[in-house]
């Protein structure tokens, strides 16, 4: 497995890989064939952004079989797929800001598919190949907002409300692995991602045979059971096996 | 009113505004104090692309009183609002291409409000002042996929869904203008901006306090009565009343 970070050092914003001796920048993208400059030190150290630049965030609705009980929805036949704007992306470690419009915002732990080069109705053997690599994100929702509307883009789109990171993990099976969101250190969601209806491959060539996906691009693949309520003081966790761990702190101030 | 292009020559993409005499290529973009360079000839002549190049694309829904009716839905309390992704953009001229998921792709005509400032949470004075100009759009829709799936992303988020253009009309009042959609040549839509339930500055606002906002961005702003689909080799043609007519033609291949 490769993992890669994107950093804040000064004012110059760059790619990095982690490494046994510490993460190194790279020249341009993972995308790209990436190259090793420096040695930046330990990731622990860094100023983190979110380790991707996507053109789009498409995501997935009602995609494991018990969140999908949990809201009272049946388990649709295709993929149910919604988009947030690039406006909610927010950093590993940066706050999740509360809006006055709503009053229950949730977590939603989930996987993040990147797209590692440009698609377009691919067979289903091209789309795996154009996974490039997996990240720990947060659909954050504002629960009444979403069932106010019908419609969920409103509710999942506020400013902040897509953490995404701290690392993209690439080169890597994706296997059953556990998924965890905790509320101050407590454990709030628990599955693995094999409970997911629909798989990752599957997902991008469903989404790929709509739009165009370009590198970077990320595709959420849905929350298992465990949805609940974040207030402001909480901090709220995203986990998945050997992906790394997703921390941002909530507050109502804007 | 000032009357803004994007157009290509030869492998050099510019913005240009229509003249007396023709369009001038500009420096930079309609929204950084744009200054004329040279004549680049009668706006026919050129090669037109989206005359905006937005970040996202923002839409409502349901916002003609007759347009809710005919579809059997009652008009909303607030604006709903859905998201169609940028690889949605097409040029004018450019064409539709319908999709093998879809039996049915229906033209929607609609007003585009295009932002010329970056604003969020912005009271409603400030939304007013953020409006730079309008443009002709159709929100094109695969309308057996939106009933199908509830969330409207897909059928209203395939490839080549979103004609905008031909011109961004900037420095006008938007005032009653007639709206009209025209299939191969026959009027399908036709009403007046007066009808929309929500009017722009309202939308500007509404929007604008769920997400930032950035110059280009587009908000579409529902479309009226007279939904109805197209077919391979049927051309597609909205008009709003002063700002020009961006048509398009629709075709199944890829």
């Amino acid at each position: 497995m490769k993992q890669f970070v994107r950093f804040k050092m000064g004012d110059r914003v760059s790619y990095g890989q982690i490494t046994p001796e510490g993460v190194y920048r790279i020249e341009g993208s993972p995308f790209e064939d990436p190259k090793p400059l420096d040695l930046v030190g330990p990731v622990g150290d860094l100023d983190l952004l979110t380790p991707v630049e996507p053109t789009k965030i498409v995501c997935i609705g009602l995609n494991y079989r018990e969140h999908a009980a949990e809201t009272g929805a049946t388990v649709p036949e295709e993929p149910v797929m919604f988009i947030k704007p690039l406006t909610t992306l927010l950093d590993p470690g940066g706050e999740i800001v509360l809006p006055p419009q709503s009053s229950r915002v949730d977590y939603e732990g989930e996987l993040g598919i990147v797209i590692g080069r440009e698609i377009f109705r691919p067979d289903e053997v091209d789309a795996r190949r154009a996974i490039f690599g997996y990240v720990c994100a947060n659909d954050v929702t504002a629960r009444d907002l979403q069932r106010k509307d019908g419609q969920w883009t409103r509710g999942k789109g506020f400013d902040t409300f897509c953490p995404v990171g701290p690392y993209l993990n690439a080169d890597v099976d994706l296997g059953d692995r556990r998924i965890e969101t905790r509320l101050n250190g407590e454990t709030k969601q628990s599955s693995t991602l094999g409970d997911m209806v629909f798989d990752a491959d599957y997902l991008v060539h469903f989404v790929a045979s709509v739009m165009t996906l370009y590198p970077g691009d990320i595709i959420m693949t849905g929350t298992p059971s465990g949805i609940g309520p974040m207030s402001a003081g909480d901090t709220v966790q995203v986990e998945i096996e050997g992906f790394g761990v997703l921390e941002n702190p909530v507050t109502s101030r804007e």
